[in-house]
Order: C-alpha cells, then structure tokens, then sequence
C-alpha cells in the first residue's frame, strides 16, 4: 500500500478524494485525510476501506509531522498561506507534495532543496491555475513544434452558474469564496499589452473595457481583464507576444451593471462604517448619494450614473432590493464590501438542487510560413451537484491524476514547478478527456487587433 | 537678548523670518537660521545684525542638540516627519517649541511630559492646519457665549493663483508642492456627515460631487470634499452637529476637468511604466485607451469619458498639450503620477512674477432662541512676489505671532497642542489682521440641506 496524506477537506476536496478511493483497489493506496474538522473527511470517505478520516490542526507541528512521516505523498488542500509548514517537512522527511495553489516566494524558496532531493513539489496544478496552465501549454507547444511564432494569447476563465440554474437577472450566483468576487479587481491598476503596447486599466474602469466571447452551444460571454496579464509571459515563453490578456468570465451584462457599485464605493473594503447594523439596504446605498430631504434614492442612483429612465439595467438593482428600507444590514462596523457581499447572497447564493459551471477561453494567434492564424480553445463543465461541482472537478482531478503520476514516476523531474511542461500536462489532460474535460478547438485567419498590418 | 532658532529656511519661512528680524529690536531676539544649505538662510536674512545663518543636518545628534541648546523657543518649519527628533531634544533641554504640522502620534506621545515641565508645544499654527482653526474656533466660541447651539460647520480652503496671475483655462497653478496636487483624495473615500447621515465619497467620484462657494469680490469657487472632514469633530466640541464638512478649493470647472485623469487612472502612483522614458505625452495618454489601429486617441478620450463634440471642458486638455505626439515625457520607470506632474508643471508653474492667493471659506449654522442661522465667514489673502507669497504669508505669520507670544508669556498652558483656545487665537487673529488677514463675516437665516425640517 502506498499512502497518500490529504490535507484539508473543504470544498474543493470532494472530487480528489472520490478519484483516490476509486482507483484505491488498482493502485494499492490508502488515503489519510486530514483535517480541523474531521466530519467533513468522514462524510468524504463514508467508510471506504483504504481510507482513514484524522483530525488534523496544520499548526499543531508534533501531530502534522507524525503525518507527514507515514504518508509517500502529501496534498494540501489549504488555503494557501498555510502550505510552508507542510511544504518544509516534506522537505526534512522527503516527500512528494501536491497543491492548488499559486506559487508563494516561501514556495519557491525551497527549490534548490526539493531538486537536490529529488522531490516533486507540483502546484498550480487547479482549474485556474492549473488547467489554464496545461491547455494553453499543450497548444503551444504544438504551435512551436511546426515552427509557428507566436503572436498573441488570450485566457480567461471564469466560475459561473450553469444554464440551468441561471435563474436571475444577473445570470451570477456565487460558486466560490464570494468576498474574492466582491472584491475582485481591487489592488491596482490592470496591465496588459496588445499590439505591443501596454495598456493600463484602473480600477473604476476595469468592468466597462470587457470583450465579448462567443462559446458554442453556451451562448455570449464577456471577459474582464485580470490585474496579472503579465505573470506568465516568461514562463510560457511569450517575450515575444504582440498581444497578452488575462481575464474573468462573467455572463454578458453582468460587468456593467457591477460597475455602478465599482463607481459608487459599494465594494470599498478599506474601512468600516459605525452604524451599519441598524442601516437599512436603503440607507446603506444612500451613504454613497448626495444628501437630499426629498429626492429619491432611486433618483440620485440613476443621476449619479447616468441611467436613463427605460435603462434594462434597472431591474437588475431592483432584483437586489438594494433600495428596500425595511431589509435590515445586520452587521456590526462592517466595510461596504462586508455589507455588499450579505446583500448579495441572499440572491447569488447556489439553491440546494444548483450546478455551476467552469467556462474556460483561450484565443492563440501565431504566424507559421508568412500566413497568421488564429486558434480558439474553449472548455465548459458543469457541476453534478452541490459536492461534486464543476469548481471541484477542475480543481481536484487534475491534483488526484498528477498524485498518481508523481508516485508512479511517471511525473518524475524534480522542484517546485508548475504543470507546463509535457511529462506533466500530457498523461493528465488526456485522463481529463475521459471525465468530459476537454477543450474544442476552432482554427481560422488571425486578424489580431490590427488588421492593417496584415 | 531672546533666542530663536528656526530649522529650516524653505518656502514657507520667509514671511516668518521677515516678522521675526523685523520684530528683533523691539523684542530683543537673535534669530538662528539653520538649514541643511545656507545659502538660502544667508540669503533671507540679508546681513541683519540680528540674526546668523547655520548649516544644520537635523539628523546630525550632536549639532542639532547644540543648536538646540543655544535657543529660548525653537520653530521647526521642516516636513512634519522630521519634527520628532527635534521635539526629543526640545524635552531634555527645557525648550517651548511651534511647528505649522499635524500633530503626528509620536508628537501627541510627549504631551505629559511637555505638560509635566511646562513647555508649550504648539502645532497645526499655519494657514491650513491653522489659520482655519483659530478663525473656525474664534466664531464658534461666540456663538456658544450667545448661547447658541451649533448645527453645521464647513470649512474650505484653497492655495490658488491670484486672480491678475490667472492665466490658464484650468485657473490653476501650483502654489504649493504640486505632488501632493496629483495625489489629493487618494487613499480612501471621504467621509463627511450631512444633516446626521455619514456620507461616503470614493476617489473615483470625489472631484465629481462638489458645491459652489462666492466670495464677495473673487467670484466663485467649487469645493471638493477632503478625506477627512470629522478629524475635528471632537476637538471642535461638535459632536452633536448635524452637517460636517471640510474641502478644498478651486476656481470652477477644474474639478470636472480633473475628474478625466483621475477616472483614466493618469493619478496612479502605485506603479511604474516600465518604457516611461520614450512615451510622448500622446503615448502616455494612450495606454489608459483601449488599443486601436485607426482611431485616434482624441476620439478614444472624448467616448471613454462621455464627452460631446462640442464640450468646452475640452479645450483644457489641448491646453496641457496631452495628445502631442512630440512632447516626449523623458522621465525613467516613473508612475502615472509622476508623468502627469510632469506634464502640468510645464503649464502650471507660477512665472517669476505669478502672484497666489490663499482662499478661506466657513460655513457655521447655529439655533438661539429658537431661530436659526449662518454664518459664513471669508478670508482672501494675496502673495506680493515670489519669496513673499499668500501661502508664506499665512504659514509664517500666525508661526512668529505664536513664537513671540510664547516668548513673551502671553500664551502660557503647556503641552502639545493645536490653536483652538481664546489664549492662543485671540491676540494672533487680532494681530494677523494689522497684516490685511482678515475675515468677512455675512449672517442670514439658517437653511441647512433639509428646508422641510425648519
């Protein structure tokens, strides 16, 4: 038996530890899953042979090494802030490990250890990151296997509600961390390059410059850029790009009407205001307004971002009840953020029978013998359910098909790494395509941005 | 003989050194000049015999104690973050000190032991903070003495350029640091409170919600909100003031005008542009533009801010020359911010002979008797020249008025403090108005936001 220590149980884990004890028997695992709470693990498992649920406090260092020691390879699951402490003992005990999670400089820092040991430390290796990583790779590699030069790539992706569960006006419903969806975009400037120039987003304007993409059988979506474009340029090997974007999908529409809580200050999370318990939905909007004895909330919202009358936007706000005077904030010195994020789910929150959705878009513009084209890459999956949802999916079998590989040596080059090399991202988007994730592929003439310079 | 020694000889202290050398006879003082370069202490006191220039590096332990040592009352008129070090020494060696800054949390700290030895530790004694408290204090005082119960206080000030210097479309030049210009607003919404309700402005729409202002005989001005228009609520005993609210001042249509290059992000200070350096002041503006091959960045600037053809805030933005396509910004990796200085310093810089102006402006509504009224009380001062400008002038004279009656006892209670008590601002105000600051006092009936309630 070979064991396999997971840690962390949460969301995202529903669908790793399914793949794990069904390929149990095959592969002679046993599977230790550990976490603060051990019923989640137990509901997990449900009394599968190979596998044992533990109580696991990551920051109990005695209980987390003695773990650590029985296990051949480690997935954290956890958030990512608390992947170092695993990280290092699997350094100390030599072991395998496996995350989700974006590579942190403390991450990196361990490199020259895991490479003098001979130990894969694999990350990225999510839907986003991860499967973004792996697809895109995947067809540029072949790109520059027939000698293509690249000259533009494009990737958004984005977590959605599935067509079936679409039921309101802003075609959204949470299906990850909703703070991170209140707050998206906050930080600084977004900055990305098209034909060759840089080009700088702020944030007040970053949900009025979305583009329009188009997926077979789904319909129109639209994509936001992410404050990151840039990060993998090096890593991929795009230096050379005319044109590099990274951003989120959301359902056309949704961006601009987001935007009027951008501009307004609903989404601020940099303080808090002192009576926000006994505030209204109503009042909490009217913070943002010009004072009035008369006019209307609903008046000066309008005036204060120019919506005219007969504007379709306006049922979305009402849908919120952002302007109901009787709904009652609730919570004490919260942030505008805080407030947004509770008004919001009580209308995005997934219903019980709900499934959500995984969109992922990659455009890729390459000239090869003096002609450019244009590859179009699209992946859409849906959830099962509540437990098996399509986040949990993308996130998770890509972590369980690469923990497979890495004990089997079939992913054997060690460091920290992330999957964008062959060894990696071929066995596992080919084992994906037997669980429905796979990506279509369009090819047509590359126009770029600039068509005048064909 | 009474010795001064004022630390640092910039901008702002050339009125206050004026005052104190004109006052040395009569008051019998030696005024010590200390700066960094000399030359420019020489240069202010022009051979008086009763005062000496010195190179002072505030950072040098031992020449700054002995400088220290050698004084009756020490004025440090350097930026706020350097004051401590001076204020340390000012404790161990027994020395009242004035200072025109905020009062920081390290300053506050020293407050027992300046009260435990007596020492007067005045700060916030220039124009604004300053001026406008003393001028604010001195009518709300009487309205309490009358009896009356305050409802609002506004207050507004702005360093502007003198209406007969007024040469450009924006009616603005830098009179003062023009990085702080650029800067102005960001770092959080502002918060202010209006007829009871706490209202919240994000940066984005903070140059976009201002109210007019007249002054008898300078037309009118607009006023945007600053951060922090509450800091003084406590201090100003207003806690149970229905409208409160602190501004800044510009001649109208500015604010509108500068909306654009906050709203594009052109303020960003939070990053650098990396090719910064061989960007022409079109490119510049361009990278906040979507990419296109043919249209222009005129018309990507006119539609991303919903501007008409025919709109004459336009002729402000030819007027900085922002689209020239030659003008190039030469400055390596700078921020946005940094480029945009750059660019309005070359049409914003006072000339040789450019006078400023400083503009106050207070709003007080109170209830006596059952009826309520306002106030509103107005101060314009005018610069003579260059060194003896508006801003000197109402930094450094309420700074030696302060010294002087330190000096000479007048103003006793010790501690770190703010000029807000009848001892402190009664013989400064009454004497700043020998030197033409003064303030033009209107009553009316009392108003407020809301007529309904009256």
């Amino acid at each position: 038996m070979r064991n396999i220590l997971v840690i962390g149980s949460g969301k995202s884990s529903s669908y790793l530890i399914k793949y794990l004890l069904d390929a149990s028997e095959n592969e002679k695992l046993h599977i230790t899953i550990g976490d603060l709470d051990i019923n989640n693990a137990k509901k997990l498992i449900a009394d599968h042979k190979n596998a044992t649920a533990i109580t696991l406090d990551v920051f109990n260092t005695a209980s987390r090494i003695e773990a650590i020691q029985k296990a051949d390879i480690v997935i954290s699951m956890l958030p990512a802030r608390f992947h170092i402490e695993v990280a290092k003992d699997c350094i100390t005990y030599d072991k395998n490990m496996v995350t989700a999670s974006y590579v942190s400089e403390e991450m990196q820092a361990l490199n020259t250890q895991a490479v003098k040991k001979g130990l894969v430390f694999m990350n990225e290796i999510g839907v986003d990151p991860g499967l973004d990583h792996m697809s895109a790779m995947q067809i540029i590699d072949r790109i520059r296997d027939k000698g293509g030069k690249m000259l533009l790539f494009e990737s958004f992706t984005g977590g959605l509600v599935a067509p079936e569960s679409d039921t309101n006006l802003w075609n959204y419903k949470f299906t990850w961390n909703p703070r991170n969806v209140v707050l998206a975009g906050q930080g600084g400037a977004a900055k990305f390059l098209q034909e060759s120039t840089y080009k700088y987003i702020p944030y007040n304007r970053l949900f009025r410059r979305t583009e329009f993409l188009d997926v077979e059988g789904y319909g129109r979506f639209e994509g936001y850029a992410n404050r990151d474009s840039l990060k993998y340029q090096e890593i991929y090997g795009l230096q050379d790009v005319k044109t590099l974007y990274r951003g989120t999908i959301r359902r056309v529409g949704f961006s601009r009407a987001w935007n009027a809580f951008v501009n307004l200050g609903l989404t601020d999370d940099s303080y808090t205001i002192d009576d926000s318990e006994n505030m209204s939905y109503r009042d909490f909007v009217n913070s943002f307004l010009p004072y009035s004895p008369t006019d209307s909330v609903e008046l000066k919202f309008r005036h204060a971002l120019k919506l005219d009358q007969d504007d379709t936007i306006w049922s979305k706000y009402l849908e919120l009840d952002i302007f109901d005077g009787t709904k009652m904030v609730g919570l004490k010195k919260a942030s505008p953020a805080q407030i947004l994020q509770k008004i919001l789910m009580e209308h995005w929150t997934l219903d019980a029978m709900d499934k959500d959705m995984i969109v992922m878009y990659h455009k890729f513009g390459y000239e090869l013998d003096g002609k450019k084209y244009q590859i179009d890459s699209t992946m859409v999956t849906l959830g099962e359910d509540q437990t098996y949802t399509a986040m949990s999916k993308t996130v998770g079998l890509p972590v369980a098909i690469a923990t497979l590989a890495i004990l089997n040596g079939k992913i054997k080059t060690p460091g920290v790494q992330i999957p964008i090399t062959r060894e990696v991202y071929t066995p596992i988007l080919k084992e994906l395509e037997q669980y429905g994730i796979g990506f279509n592929e369009t090819e047509a003439p590359y126009l770029g941005y600039n068509p005048l310079t064909l």
